[in-house]
């Protein structure tokens, strides 16, 4: 079946809002097995919203809205919904009983009883994290027509908990989607790897961009969760071979929680010495609950003297080679893992610009990682590429996630940079 | 002039991407004066885009499309506006040097030059951030269309830089606007204090939440940028004076900058102690280009052991208040300014959940800044509000920078922690 999103407010038009209900709506249609073609937003206009409605009624099965349930007077969706249904709105006394119970002892006025007022004959959703409620019903057209609203808080469970089963009761099957994650290769190289494998139609697979890496997802749709699964699992299977090692895992939500993951299974204690990321890959893993199993000390090293007095940076690299030198960013993953008694130390040093320092090109940089026996080193040149201050910190943490990810798990290509040399 | 949005891209339809690329023309397009009435998205389909296209064309003067202009085959916006405004593809040598450029030393496919291939007659929008460019052209029946690309961190200056000056030459007038903003106040208060300001036609004054902040949009339409300052000038003052305090700066990018600012003015040295925030203020400071000029030193100390070794905080301090405690924060600021012979010493120590520790509540933070004479804490209690890890790490690190702020400027109120006591 058809489904259209549209979306209610003025102030979505302006953009002084991101629309996020969109894609909340979108996703659990989706996952339905509803065949999304087209969403739309309007302002809060009754004429424009009837026209809308008329047309998305003359492409789609299934129309949900989004907003313009409040109390307030531009909330017009649910009469402008009603008339192009072909109801009448009349006053739903359970919602009437729970709105009077809501406002116990402050003013409950005719504008927010007004909210009780919903179409003839609906199904309506009780909005637990709010006043309006929300509805669902069949047109005069035998169309279906779903009526949510906007405040993600109260849209989200809303959805979850009653839109949902109530249009389960349509859905011909279900969509199945799995997401491989990969870091250290671009989109574009990604897909001629794998040309050949987006070209089916049931399951499908598709690239994407993300700042830094890219990732793969493989859909499907079968009768039941379990046989759209199985229809993506060997293409996914194939997918993972051709990227190799670039892949650092499948449906998870970024490369530091596969690390700590790892450090955690394998019992390792990490600590970092940063100088051009100023604490960014430290933050990072920090971001991770449970982080602190695994790491324990994390330094930002921004002078020289700081170098020395902390890491044990030698006065002399220093001097003969500078602070950004493959010198230094040894003697910072050295000394900080040993600072530390930890397992492995990282040590970044760079320019990450605007300004360049000691005569090295915006976007050198240099990240160290020592594992007590050797000290593998990774060099972003510089040369080419994007030169903007957040990117180039970024890709430096995220390289120095890679190692580490390279390093436990005995892949090679520990010391090849990202986005250089390939 | 009317003016339409398309967003191009299945991944929007699946609501695997939330889109924000819509907001961000909508508010530059507003800007301009042009009445916005509808936006939509479509997926990564030739037919459906030709025909949301040639409707768009039919009820608007200006038609913007973001996203589907990268060198993947699922790309094809542009193929798709040049066949709807009746333009030929031809290769814009500027932008193919740039690719080859960009991709120096690296593989450049065909793929990757296809991005160079660009309607005839358009204008080119260098993307500063990235590969594929944008333009703008006039249809062969009079209506302005403009190809935008998806991600935002290539699309935000790409508007700013070189589709708002192209659009300017139709917009009616000129807008101004600037942006007051707000550390410590919710926009709901914020709205209260201003609510008559907030009542004009041209100014207009506006509230906006921002993660952890909020702003004022002071806005006026006039014939010269001149004339339209003119009208926001003493609107935005009345806005500033009523905010008192709360208010770090005027079209300012952040709280951080307005700190490092006003650091180097003053010549100060800052150093940094982070438990439960792990580096994000470190970080969020050195994302200030020429933030070494301030700061020397930041260190995260995730366990007892290291906060003992690194800054001297007194076992017995560590074994009878916990690691979460006033006197813990107290001796980490004292620690890390001494340590770095600093002017400042920020420490920062709580629980930033899932879990909590010590028993103390999730949200329970510490953050203690050290001047040499005297040591202030800021105590984020953790009763209510909300408990995310994201949300109260970034809240921890924006108060310790609120804290610099009013203690730099002479402020008072550098104790009361933001969303707490007030």
């Amino acid at each position: 079946m058809k489904a259209e999103i549209i979306s209610v407010g003025t102030e979505l038009l302006l953009g002084q809002v991101v629309n996020s209900d969109t894609a909340y709506v979108a996703r659990e249609l989706a996952a339905l097995g509803f065949d999304i073609r087209y969403t739309c937003t309007v302002g809060d206009n009754a004429q424009r919203l009837a026209e809308t409605l008329k047309n998305a009624f003359a492409h789609s099965d299934i129309v949900v809205t989004t907003g313009g349930l409040g109390p307030t007077d531009d909330d017009l969706t649910k009469q402008t919904c009603a008339a192009a249904a072909g109801k009448k709105l009349c006053c739903h006394e359970e919602t009437r009983r729970r709105l009077e119970a809501y406002f116990e002892g402050r003013v409950c006025g005719p504008s927010q009883l007004n909210q009780a007022m919903l179409p003839q004959g609906c199904t309506v959703f009780p909005n637990d994290h709010g006043t309006a409620p929300g509805c669902g019903l069949t047109t005069e057209e035998g169309k279906i027509l779903l009526m949510l609203p906007g405040p993600p808080r109260e849209l989200v469970p809303m959805l979850r908990n009653y839109a949902v089963p109530y249009l389960s009761r349509w859905a011909d099957g279900v969509i199945f989607s799995t997401s491989i994650r990969a870091f250290g290769i671009g989109e574009g190289s990604a897909a001629e790897k794998i040309s050949d494998l987006m070209q089916g139609a049931n399951p499908t697979a598709a690239t994407y961009a993300l700042e830094n890496e890219m990732y793969v997802r493989v859909t499907a749709k079968a009768k039941t969760k379990e046989a759209a699964q199985a229809l993506c699992d060997p293409l996914a299977e194939k997918v993972r071979q051709r990227l190799g090692g670039f892949v650092y895992g499948t449906d998870v939500a970024s490369l530091e929680v596969v690390v700590v993951e790892e450090l955690k299974k394998q019992h390792k204690l990490l600590a970092t010495a940063e100088s051009c990321t100023g604490g960014l890959l430290a933050q990072r893993i920090t971001d991770i609950a449970g982080a602190s199993q695994v790491f324990h000390m994390g330094l930002v090293t921004y002078s020289n003297a700081v170098k020395n007095l902390l890491l044990d940076v030698p006065q002399e690299i220093l001097d003969t080679k500078g602070a950004v030198s493959p010198e230094t960013a040894f003697a910072m993953a050295q000394g900080v893992r040993q600072k530390a008694h930890a397992d492995f130390g990282v040590g970044i040093t760079g320019v990450a610009g605007p300004k360049t320092s000691e005569e090295k090109p915006v976007g050198y940089i240099l990240i160290a990682l020592d594992d007590g026996e050797r000290t593998y080193l990774r060099t972003m040149t510089g040369r080419g590429g994007r030169k903007d201050r957040d990117y180039l910190r970024h890709l430096a943490s995220s390289n120095a996630l890679d190692m580490l990810r390279r390093r436990l798990l005995g892949l090679p290509g520990i010391e090849t940079a990202a986005y250089e040399s390939r």
